[in-house]
């Protein structure tokens, strides 16, 4: 891609799109909180530390896109509340996620080691973002890779 | 995770301090360019379409984080200038990017198709992001996962 980058616009960068929606500060820890099975309000507000109304603003943001569902319930002797539980969409951001902490724990981590582990329930083996391909090579880095405009590439104006 | 979780703080959380680092605005996109090659300051004002002071200030924080190198070079006839290429440290980002893309090209690309296409460059196959686990199972997805405190997870004040 080296050569022609600059042909092509970058309006329809997928990169671009994603961050458009998950990209605003705080949304992304409102996320990771979902993942660690965080469905309501205040808990999302205590564990994230983000003022009530950008996390209200947040959430409504990701319910607009189908990334978090917002579902009613209601405790005896309460007015009905809602909480928020991923989406099949929004579960597909966990390899983001994953990937970000992984950098974090490599490169930012306090001397005694990552906050959080992530493992295969199954084996208890550590979890880790690969690059792979369809031909099953991997895992690949970023010398292995070849960047080209795809399909949907278009050119700048 | 679920049941501890509000015991522990995120204050030495991965992906807040990832975020920390490179999650401002424009910052993935600019190393995003980065990756494509990109490594003098009017291409990648030209390319992410952000101010230049704005770029400025990015790529000051990505070279005091050691993310990007900033290496001196003169044209004929013209003064110094420098220009950026990722590090080790920068290199691996490349899964966080690529995951954000993936996630965009399922979700959020035009019906063309992605605007860019990542390959092995030895087979030619699509690549894409897996969750594996050290014991060789993958691809895993949410529900494959065990999320636990860490050696470095911290007691909530």
């Amino acid at each position: 891609m080296r050569l022609e980058r600059s042909l092509f616009t970058d309006e329809n960068c997928s990169i671009r799109r994603t961050l458009e929606i998950v990209g605003e500060r705080w949304t992304l820890l409102i996320l990771r909180e979902a993942f660690y099975g965080v469905r309501r309000f205040d808990e999302f507000a205590r564990n994230v530390g983000c003022p009530r109304d950008v996390l209200s603003a947040r959430l409504k943001t990701l319910v607009a896109n189908d990334i978090l569902e917002r579902i009613p319930y209601r405790e005896a002797g309460h007015r009905a509340r809602h909480e928020y539980r991923p989406t099949a969409k929004g579960r597909e951001l966990l390899p983001s996620l994953l990937a970000l902490m992984e950098w974090g724990d490599r490169w930012a981590a306090d001397p005694a080691g990552p906050a959080v582990a992530v493992t295969h329930g199954e084996c208890g083996e550590a979890v880790e973002v690969q690059l792979r391909c369809a031909g099953g090579h991997g895992p690949l880095d970023a010398a292995d890779l070849r960047i080209q405009p795809g399909p949907g590439a278009k050119l700048a104006a």
